[in-house]
């Protein structure tokens, strides 16, 4: 099984207690960029893929975080990525454009994507622009932010190699495909933030309920067969979102595949290379993501929009909770863990920590 | 609880055995128009309810079919919704544009949207249009598939009355926000088409199990503390999608209630009236939808898409099945019911045959 690419893993995916490295925000940013500089990665890649990684180690998306560092310094030495990509910009229509990321690191290609659907949409109202052969770009969510800071509603998808079963079926097919969304606020409030993946759950979660040896949630993995299994030792493939409607999820991912694959002529989850099976190191994978902005000033106004998502959010969060869970907005949980995170440090696994040079 | 707005349920709304009235697509397309007529519709509003009523009547969504004209013919000479509205379309942007429906039937602005989203984007690749002072449009899948037939990348929302629960909340805040998406194949095949609501399950479901007095699967509805229930008769909310991933059923029907509701100026889920509880049926809803058109011509081009997705879907259906389900993409069932209905007629229930004068 590949790593999972879907960008919701929080706390699931953080070290184990007692030898994780607690580093500040911008120490383990320097580390990162001096980490990727090292294999060969020119100014504008590092700069992109260490906001990326960041991002997620920030919000707690420990598994779309640091770590990745390691993987992506593999695949630069043995030629799958290039770390000195040239990037070629083609305007399509007036709204639209595709962006060829010439095999470089995801993150490079997709940041210029957001900021160039934001300049578009700023003129046109929405925008959209597909990147091909790229690779993977990190969490969705980081682009969708990007975005939803620049006061655009902000979309963000790729495709990935298979690992999801689609609905009654037995063998995966499709990749964890993650759709993220961001929303604009009011100066002063945080963006209101989606990042998740079209799987019923992460690969993360599955590798820590085995350490656990603990039962799985029912109807979010399966055997090899397609055959729903509660024993996380069994797990062969996630089930799409839904459990009994898992179309549904599986729909959803069919979105990402579409977009981020068929649009702009990347590899179909189930021809990509995967990520970290196989012996293949050195192909490039020709992943393709797709990323949308829109304005709301295009709609009813910025000013009606801001009170519509404040008098919403404030109502949401005010439901009564059920249980012990509080009832909180996406995002909240993710900025609250950032706040935690600027002020105690960001944990860093292990494994990391020595490759970053920081244990 | 209101009237379950999401598209996919198919067989389960289908009336008793035994007392199926079996209607030929022409003559119930007929009686429903002859139905709005008589409630006072004007013929572009008669002409695009019955076309929406008929989608989902043929593709065996019959919760969203002609069942519905009895509804909104209440509504109509309530003075909710309007029969002979006046659309007001500002082009807001190149590439955007609001319609204001003037309080008339949901498909007459929805469907008004999608051609004006497919107009502007054969110009410019890409469009939104969002739709306020609407009321219920129907099936959301009608409209996505309005635009896969014109060859565009479609996507469809809107928001409706509080019915859904949002994750680790003890009360309904969500409406069941369907999110639909079609997408164009080449000539010869029919469009990929997604419709789903973003609950955990239709209410007709929950409806259908109460009939038969079978318990629901696990963590798809709660009752009015927000406690999973199993019992179709303790139901007084549905979950939102995703089960203990809830979190992203209830972001996604976010994403509707941003687009449709805080984009467009309609009313959030959480404010709006409801469809079908209350004494109110006269105050228009204001519902807001928003719809999205994407050219594939305008990323990597026509040709290759086209081939993505037919190699896409052929290796999607290929899957060996696990259990007895057939693996399908979305849409397939949809087809399949609909040429079945094509052949045999549609069924219509005895209350609807009754308003209808089919029986």
């Amino acid at each position: 099984m590949s790593d999972v690419t879907g960008g919701e893993e929080a706390a699931a995916g953080a070290p184990e207690a007692g030898r994780v490295v607690l580093v500040p925000y911008a120490d383990l940013a320097a580390r990162t960029a001096t980490a990727l500089r090292a294999a060969g990665v020119d100014d504008a890649s590092t700069e992109a893929t260490t906001r990326a990684l960041m991002h997620a180690s920030l919000l707690g998306v420990d598994s779309h975080g640091v770590r990745l560092a390691t993987h992506y310094c593999k695949v630069l030495q043995s030629g799958r990525v290039n770390g000195r990509p040239t990037l070629t910009i083609s305007r399509t229509a007036p709204a639209t454009a595709m962006i060829d990321a010439d095999n470089g690191l995801g993150p490079v290609g997709s940041y210029r994507a957001i900021d160039l659907a934001c300049e578009i949409a700023a003129e046109t109202g929405i925008a959209a622009v597909g990147v091909v052969r790229s690779s993977h770009y990190g969490a969705a969510g980081a682009y969708a932010l990007a975005g939803a800071e620049r006061g655009l509603f902000t979309f963000s998808t790729t495709n990935a190699d298979s690992l999801v079963g689609v609905f009654d079926g037995a063998s995966a097919f499709h990749g964890t495909n993650p759709l993220a969304f961001g929303a604009p606020m009011p100066e002063g409030s945080r963006p209101w933030l989606l990042d998740m993946a079209t799987s019923a759950i992460p690969l993360n979660r599955v590798y820590l309920y085995r350490t656990l040896n603990r039962p799985l949630p029912e109807n979010v993995a399966a055997d090899a067969y397609g055959t729903p299994v509660i024993d996380p030792h069994a797990v062969e493939m996630l089930l799409p979102l839904g459990a009994a409607f898992g179309f549904k999820g599986a729909g959803l991912a069919g979105v990402a595949s579409i977009l981020a694959g068929a649009f702009t002529g990347g590899a179909m989850d189930h021809e990509m290379l995967s990520m970290t099976r196989g012996q293949d190191w050195s192909t490039p994978r020709n992943l393709g993501h797709f990323f949308l902005a829109i304005d709301p000033d295009r709609f009813a106004g910025r000013v009606g929009y801001e009170a519509a998502m404040q008098s919403y959010l404030a109502a949401l969060r005010a439901v009564p909770q059920s249980g012990t869970g509080r009832v909180m907005a996406p995002g909240d949980r993710e900025w609250e863990e950032a706040d935690k995170r600027r002020r105690e440090g960001i944990p860093v696994d292990p494994e990391t920590a020595k490759f970053l040079n920081l244990a």
